[in-house]
């Protein structure tokens, strides 16, 4: 103990605490864990991801000694090249299967020569500035997953990372529950927890539950088996490699990234296919299509991803015949339902057999459930705890099981985004939220649109724009009847007399301009009256622009 | 029997077959089931509700005997003033309370006059041309529901309605077993059954399991209870009374359309509230806390409902304190998650408790699960057997549950809307699919927008528009600059360099553009350079218009 202040930060992302980055901060020291992104929110309009407002470390990028990444998903990794490119100087730090996937980003970000990125093996400890960390191995749906023990001269503090705790995973490599308990046994100051399914009773089922749905749709299947799954579920790959080892079946997969993912954890080891298993897609879609089996990305109703594709018969290879069995093995994403469901429906329509949970158990979450969070608390002991990623109701869940299972109540703290807590002589305290929020990512612009341009969006998206085009003499006077132009407004051809009332009350709202009054007010009187009518005849609100010219 | 055939077709709405609007056709008679309306898709820009196409009824209009409703929910009931409006002359027939729902949107449209409406009691038989319908009572979240015994010179068919087989249901009046039993012992030519809960396994659990979990709520709450659910949810409103008399609180009721049907339902005998309960919400928010319970609409996420303007401050009378335990007390239609969700979040954020499913067992469903669905079928042992009242996946799920309970698959019929079964001689057989879909309602408008207008408004939400205004002179040449307008598009106040690009790409795609070509040509020209340039510079497609002045 030392009477130096440790401080943590969970930074930006959406409504989930802490997910796609967090930081330590002590004494000139200052460690980074992950940096992701989030899907943008539905009414995010045009918004392709966002990333963590990381905007306060501009300011103390000196003090940066390096940044780990506990695994491979994209709300761990996908920033880091952003990160990178800010703070070029700052060495990452990952296990092999995490460092491969952030290599991949950063030679697209073209990156790839101005990184420092340093191997971690699960169990290795590495010191990054006055952080001693232990790394270990946690459960999760992509292998290589680590959890940490921070050593720090304010205490050992221990991150859960994204974890479950499955005793029989694909991979036959269990959570360290062993260095859990030493954790406990050397005194724990505070534990950050996963809380992504602090919702949800009982115990995440083990992947390996899944395995007789396997095996029973793959005998019974007449035609191919398709299954649609994430692009970095190497377990799940695992798991359709070895039924279709069973039945005698050849996997192709597609999808870009995926084929990617399996070429990468094949070489690693990570991946076992059998010599002869693996086809091309062009082949496979010529074979008997009881002899194939395809792996496919767009589980998540994603429109332009390999099953979204499908859905709508504008795959190039992939048509669903009558007698196609497609799995949809993948939990929807919050906000994705309705697509999911879409393509579901579409694939029926096109004479598939579809299996997607509840109707067959053909996923489980990689996220630990209640009894595994009680468990990994009454594990580690800790004095504080601190629920991590999820939004608030979810921490606010988790915090209730570690109530339960004895953390005295102010011995918890539920935060937000950007709201540090320091420990200070082994006691925490809340401190004032840091400013910041998260940024759009929107096209090849990073923070280049803000809410007035999503406000304008959310407008255009309800009732698209209305155009009034003056077009005027030298004297001031009109020419000729405005011209009115719109688009996302109504079905113009239907609606000649509104258009041309428009065109008449943009007319008049001009001629009824007193003289010589500035031109915006002009604009703004035409802007009055053209949304007061619209508004009368139509109950609709465009944006309207008009031109004077 | 008779060799005239029967014809039913399900008509419009979104994925849902059937839901919203269906009919029978027997020889110069025609009997309309429903005529309600769908909350749009996400991707349903600006679109308020979907209605049923049912345009080519307007070729049959002379055959229509009249529109039975089957109970009061605006799925049901929500497009009847748009039917009314292109058919005054059909006689509606509905049970009471569903009749006064009806009438309050008829009044609403100006057209209570000319409608003619006729009360059923549950368990009436009532004739409708041809069709002798003998009506019984089916549980849902709404009293006065009701299933029908269709009498037909070609055979009789059988349609659930919305039901659940709750065995204890508030209003103590179960489903009528005996009738359906009852009409299998008369034979059965066709089932129309409710498949929305068909990949559910199980039973849907009776609204009276819910009530501990109220009950332990209300005794344990400091401070307010504030309910929110569905409007038209008279059982739940009747639980919620119930507590409130155990417990000794006052119950206010905020929410218009709530306060409507509180009303009305208080009238005509659905709801008992013991003297003196009811406060107005303005003297409620002044009473002390734990004396309290609030009644709220907008548990599906709604920003305009009580909870939804709570949730931001925005509510003129009831301000969220701590203390306040707030339960939503209603499921998620799909596609509102990510709303409700986020109002959870932010009424966590104000100090509130919040208790919602599946944190606490505060809901259960209207609609019966797999066991209730196979009892139905085993109950009235139809012939033939058509899943409606859901997306495809769920007619599918529902119509492998009937063949599970041994129907023959080639009895069983999985159509989407618009296709029609003939029923001839005992026979059915499905027909070609009649041309239609559903119709857009978007402002005061119905059917005045279409896909185009939709792809429009799509395209703006994504990215917004680019307006170049080019001012030229009467020997057509540049008069100044090209200007350039947005919306949406990104922030332009930091955008300098790229709207001097642009305005410079405009005027050199104007000033290169052969002498003498139609203005069309040239605003092509514009838009290519422009499009060409913003997506290299942005990797954004913004709708550009180019003005020639």
């Amino acid at each position: 103990m030392t009477s130096k202040p440790l401080t943590w930060v969970p930074i930006g992302g959406l409504g989930e605490v802490g997910k796609n980055m967090m930081m330590f901060e002590y004494d000139d020291a200052i460690l980074l864990i992950d940096a992701g992104i989030m899907f943008p929110e539905s009414d995010m309009f045009g918004v392709d991801a966002v990333i963590p407002d990381y905007t306060f470390l501009k300011d103390k990028k000196h003090k940066i000694r390096g940044l780990i990444v506990t695994h491979g998903h994209e709300d761990h990794t996908g920033a880091v090249h952003h990160v990178i490119r800010e703070f070029p100087d700052i060495p990452i730090y990952a296990t092999p299967l995490t460092r491969g996937l952030v290599e991949v980003k950063l030679r697209e970000a073209r990156l790839a020569d101005r990184a420092k990125v340093h191997t971690v093996n699960v169990g290795d400890r590495v010191c990054i500035g006055p952080f001693e960390i232990e790394t270990f191995r946690m459960c999760h749906s992509i292998p290589d997953n680590i959890g940490l023990g921070i050593n720090t001269p304010a205490g050992l503090v221990v991150h859960s990372g994204d974890f479950k705790f499955d005793h029989t995973p694909v991979d036959g490599k269990p959570s360290d529950f062993a260095k859990l308990a030493e954790f406990s046994g050397r005194g724990v100051l505070a534990l950050f927890a996963d809380s992504t399914n602090a919702e949800r009773a009982g115990s995440t089922p083990s992947e390996r539950e899944i395995e007789p749905t396997f095996e029973h749709i793959f005998r019974d299947a007449e035609g191919r088996v398709i299954v649609a799954t994430f692009a970095s579920l190497i377990s799940r790959i695992q798991q359709v490699v070895n039924v279709c080892d069973i039945y005698g079946r050849k996997l192709a997969i597609a999808g870009a990234s995926m084929n990617e993912n399996v070429k990468m954890a094949q070489k690693m080891g990570y991946l076992s296919i059998p010599a002869g298993m693996l086809v091309r897609l062009e082949d496979a879609v010529k074979m008997p299509p009881h002899e194939v089996a395809i792996m496919a990305t767009g589980a998540q109703g994603e429109p332009s991803a390999v099953l979204g594709r499908m859905a709508v018969g504008k795959h190039p290879l992939i048509n669903v015949i009558p007698g196609d069995t497609i799995v949809m093995s993948a939990h929807p994403i919050p906000g994705n339902e309705e697509y999911i469901h879409r393509i579901i429906n579409r694939l029926f329509q096109k004479g598939a057999e579809v299996l997607y949970d509840p109707v067959a158990k053909v996923h489980v979450s990689g996220h630990a459930s209640q009894e595994e969070q009680k468990l990994l608390i009454s594990l580690v002991r800790p004095k504080y705890f601190i629920p991590i990623h999820g939004e608030l109701r979810m921490l606010k869940a988790h915090a209730r099981l570690a109530r339960e299972v004895g953390v005295p109540a102010e011995n918890i703290f539920v935060v937000e985004n950007g709201m540090p807590i320091r420990f200070r002589e082994g006691v925490a305290e809340q401190l004032e939220r840091i400013p910041g929020g998260y940024v759009f990512v929107d096209g090849s612009g990073v923070g280049d649109i803000g809410k007035e341009v999503i406000r304008e969006r959310d407008a255009l998206a309800r009732d698209g724009f209305v155009i009034a085009v003056l077009r005027r003499n030298a004297e001031g006077e009109l020419c000729s009847a405005p011209e009115i132009i719109t688009r996302g407004f109504i079905y113009m051809k239907d609606a000649e007399p509104l258009l041309r009332n428009l065109s008449n009350a943009a007319a008049e709202a001009h001629r009824t301009a007193p003289y010589g009054v500035p031109e915006e007010i002009v604009k703004d009187r035409i802007v009055d009256a053209l949304s007061r009518l619209i508004y009368t005849e139509t109950k609709r609100r465009p944006i309207i622009v008009p031109i004077l010219a």
